[in-house]
C-alpha cells in the first residue's frame, strides 16, 4: 500500500508511524500486545451482551453492564479514530471489510441513544466478533488453511451441483408431503413443509411437525433414508479433494540430488541421499 | 438427430430452422436468452404454487395468483407447440424425458378446469423444476459431474449391498421393538415399528414414539449407536471410490517427451521437463 | 464336501443328487429358479407377519393370514425335510448357521399350536429374512463384498478402541448429568442419564428428555459438539482403509511385458504397452 | 525409572520386587491375572455405583449395594497401598495421573463417612472407570493406535481452525434467532438461544425449543442446511489425514535387495524379488 507514497511516507509523523505499526501491525512486541489486549475487549464486550439478556443479570446488575457498554464503547470509538488517524489510506480503510466491521461495533451504543429499545443493534454488536479474524489473520498463512480453502474452491463446483439436486428433492417432497398430509396435521402450506422436509432431510427432527397418516410416514421414512445416505456425498468429494490436496503438495517435491520425489511435507532431507531439501514455500490459493 | 434426413432439412423453412436454434440450441446468444427466460418463468411459477397454498396469500391475492398461473401455463403451452412444431422428430421428442416433462407443466391448468379442487395436480405442477436440467444440462459435460457419476457408479453395488443389510436388521429390530413396547406404548403394529426404527437409526429422532420399558430404552441405545456407526460405510465407500476416480484421471497423464506420469488434472505443461500435455478429455460415464 | 466319499455318492439314487443340484446349487437354470421361488416365500411370508400386526387387517383378514402363513409353513417344512435328505452329511447340515435358520423358520407356526399367543414366535419368523443372503451368497465372491469385509477387518481394531473410548465418557457424561439435572427434570437414574447420553450423543435427540437447568444445557451442548466431531473418526478411519485397500488391488497389477504396475482394477490391457493382463483374482479376506 | 539406583534394587526385599512385577508388570502370567482381576472389580464396583441410583434396586438392595460398595474400597485400599509401598519411587507415582486416579478410586466411600448424601461423590466414583486404561495401556503400543494419535494431532490445526469458526457463527445465528422469535417463544436469552442453535446445527433436535415464526423457520432451515454440510468438513480433513499417515507408512517400507518401494504395511517379503523385508518399527508419535 506505501509503495506508491514513499516521500509522504518520509514526511509523516513519527506518532503515526509509531502507531500503525501497532495498530496494524502484529511483529513488534507492541503490536502483539494491543491484539491481545484488543480480542480480550471484543470478547468481552459480547459476553456483556450475551449476559444482559439473561432476565435475572438484566434486573440486577442492569446498571452496571450499561455502564461496561460505554466503556468498551469508548475504548473501540477511540480505537476506531486512532485507526482512521494513522492509516495509510484513511478512505481505503473505512471502506474496506474491517472498517466497515470497525466502524458497527461502536454505532449500534451511539445509535441506541436516539432510537431507545431498538433489539436489532444486537446483532450488530455480536458482529463484533468478526474483528478476532483480523488479529487471527495470520492463519491464512499457515498451509493448513491455505490447504483447506484450496480443497473448498476446488470441490465448489460439484457441492453446488449437489446442493442444487437435493433443493429439487427437497421442493418435490414437500409438495407430494402437503398433499397427503395437509393442513389438519400440521402440513398448513407448501412453505412450511419445506421447513419439515429440511428438518427431515437433514436428520434434525424437531417433532413439532410429524406425519400422521401411514403413507406420509412411508414417505418420511424414504425422506430420512434419503438424507442419512446423500451425507455421504459432500463429505466424500471434500475428503477426496483434502487428500489430493495434500498428495499434491508431496508429489511436487523433489530431491536436488538424487530427483526422487514424493517427499513428506514436512521432511527436511531427501529419504534416500540425504541431501538437503528445499523448505516448502506454501502454494497460494487461487484468486 | 438430423444426419439421417439431410435433403428434408434444407428444404424446410428458415423459421423453423431458427426457432429450433433458439429453443433448444444454446449456444447463440438468441438460444441463451431464451433459456434464462424460462428458467425465470419456471421458478416465479413454482413460486407461485407455493405461495397460494399460504392460507394469507389465497385468501387477499387468489385472483391474482390465478390470472398469473394462466398466464405461465399460456407462455408454457406456446412453448410446447412450438418445440413440437420444430422438433426435427417432433413423435421422438414428444415421447422422450424432457417432451413428457414439458407436458406436464401445462396440463395441471387444464385438468382443473374440469376437476375443480383436484390437490395433485399440485406435485406435477412442481415438477416443472425439473425442466431446470435441460437449461443446466451442460453440467453433465463439466469433468466433475462426469466423475461424481463415475464414483456413484462404481460404488453402487457396494452401497446396494450396504443398504440390502441395512434394510434387514431395521427388520428385525422393528420386531423386536414391537414385541418388547407394544401397541400399549405407540408401537401399535410392525410397519409402525418399522418407521421408528427408521427415525431412529437415521439419527433424526422425532420423539412422536418413545421406547418407554428399560429394555426397549436398551435397544433403542443400540440401534442409535448402531445408526450412528453405520453411517461411516457408505461415506467411506464414496469417498474412497471419488479420490481414485480423481488419482486415476492424474495417473493416466503421460507427457509426450519425457513420459513422466501422474500430472495434475488442471496442469497444462509437464513439471519436469516443461513440454506442452495433451488437453485431458473428460472420460465418458459409463453407460 | 463330497471328496471323502466318493463311493458312496456314486451309488445315492439319481433323485438325492438331482434333488441337491437344485436346492443347494445355483448354477443349473433349475437351481435359479428353485431360489427365486424361495426368495419370493421368504418376503411374501415376512410381509404377512407385518401386515397381521396392523390392527385393521388383523380384524378383516386375520383367517385368510393365518390360512397363508399355514401354506408357507409347509413350504419351508417340506424344503427342510429336502435339504435334510438330500444333504451329503445331514447332521453337518443341520448344525450348520442356515440349518438352525432353515429349522427356526418353520418352528414358530408349530409352536404356536401348542403355546397360543406367544408373541416372542413373532420375531423368530421375521429371522427367516436372513435366508436371502443364502440365495445372495455369491455377492461375497465380489470383489466388492470382499474389499469391504477386508477394509472392515483392518480397521475393526481402530474402530473398538474409538467405541471403547466413546463409552467411557459416555458413562461420565451420564454420571454427571445425573447429579447435575437429577430425577425431577427426568434424569431418574444412571442408566436411564446414559440412555440420554446416547440419544444425545449420537444426535438422534428424541426430547423424551431434555436438561431444564443452565448448567445441564451447558453440558448437553458440549455432548452434542462432542457428538457431532467424533462422528467424523470411524468415518475417517473406515475411508482411509478402503481407499489403501482399492489402491493396494491396483498397486499388485504388475504387466507381465513392460512389467509397468499399479493398473486399475476393471483394466484388461497394460495402458503402455497394450499386450494382456493377468485376470485380477480377488484375493481371499483374512479368517 | 529404576536405572538410577540399581544398588537400592538389588538390597530391597524379594517381596517388594515381586509385588512390583505383579502390580505394574503385564509380562508374567500373574501380572496379566492380577489386571484381569482388577478389571473386573472396577467394572464390578461402577456397575454398583449405575445400580444404586435406580429406585427399585435401591429400595431393595441397598443394604447389600451398600456392603458390596465397602468390599470394593477395601480392595482398592489394598491395592493402593501396595501400589505405594512397591513403587520404586512412591512420591512419584502418587503425584502421577493414575496415582491421583488410584487415590480418587478409594477416596469416596470414607469421604460419604463424613459428608452423608454426598452426591457428587458419585462422579469420582464413576472416574475409576479411567484405570481401564492402564490395564489396557498396550494399546498405545499397537501401530493403530499410534496413527490415530498422529492423524489426530496432524488434522488438530485445521480442526481447531474448524471449530472457532463454527462458534463465531453460531454466536451470531444465536444473537439472529434471539432478536427475531423473541422470549415468547421460548428463546428467553441469548445463552439459551446459543443452546437452541447447537441443538440444531449438531442436527440433534430435542424439540423443546422450536422457531415459531415464519421467518424463524426459515433461518433454522438455514442453520440446520448448514449443520448437515460443514460436518463434512472436519470428516474430510481426518479422512484425508489418516490416509495420508497410512500412505507415507508403507511408502517408506524399501526392500534391501531390489530397492522396490511401497510395501504393505503387513508385507513380510518384497513383493517383487522375494527377500525379507525389516520388520516395521511403528513410529514414535510426537510428543
Amino acid at each position: 500500500m506505501s509503495d506508491h507514497q514513499p516521500e509522504k511516507n518520509d514526511t509523516e509523523s513519527a506518532l503515526k508511524r509509531q502507531l500503525r505499526t501497532i495498530i496494524f501491525g502484529t511483529d513488534t512486541p507492541a503490536g502483539k500486545y494491543f491484539d491481545i489486549a484488543l480480542m480480550v475487549c471484543i470478547v468481552m464486550s459480547v459476553a456483556l451482551v450475551f449476559i444482559d439478556t439473561v432476565e435475572v443479570f438484566h434486573r440486577d446488575y442492569g446498571h452496571i453492564i450499561r455502564i461496561l457498554e460505554w466503556v468498551f464503547t469508548i475504548i473501540f470509538t477511540i480505537e476506531y479514530a486512532a485507526r482512521i488517524y494513522c492509516a495509510t489510506q484513511p478512505l481505503l480503510y473505512a471502506r474496506s471489510f474491517y472498517g466497515v466491521v470497525d466502524l458497527l461495533s461502536v454505532l449500534p451504543s451511539y445509535l441506541a441513544l436516539f432510537l431507545p429499545g431498538a433489539n436489532f443493534t444486537l446483532v450488530i454488536r455480536i458482529l463484533r466478533l468478526f474483528r478476532i479474524f483480523r488479529v487471527l489473520k495470520l492463519l491464512r498463512y499457515l498451509s493448513e488453511g491455505n490447504l483447506l480453502l484450496r480443497a473448498m474452491l476446488q470441490s465448489s463446483r460439484k457441492v453446488f451441483l449437489f446442493f442444487f439436486s437435493v433443493s429439487l428433492i427437497i421442493m418435490v417432497l414437500s409438495a407430494v408431503m402437503y398433499v397427503v398430509e395437509g393442513p389438519e396435521n400440521g402440513f398448513s402450506s407448501i412453505p412450511k413443509s419445506v421447513y419439515w422436509t429440511i428438518v427431515t432431510i437433514t436428520t434434525v427432527g424437531y417433532g413439532d411437525i410429524t406425519p400422521k397418516t401411514e403413507l406420509g410416514q412411508a414417505i418420511a421414512a424414504f425422506t430420512m433414508l434419503l438424507g442419512y445416505s446423500i451425507i455421504a456425498i459432500p463429505t466424500g468429494i471434500l475428503s477426496a479433494e483434502i487428500s489430493q490436496e495434500v498428495g499434491r503438495h508431496r508429489d511436487l517435491r523433489e530431491c536436488n540430488q538424487c530427483h526422487k520425489m514424493g517427499h513428506d511435507l514436512e521432511a527436511a532431507f531427501c529419504s534416500r541421499c540425504g541431501c538437503e531439501l528445499d523448505r516448502l514455500e506454501p502454494p497460494k490459493p487461487k484468486s
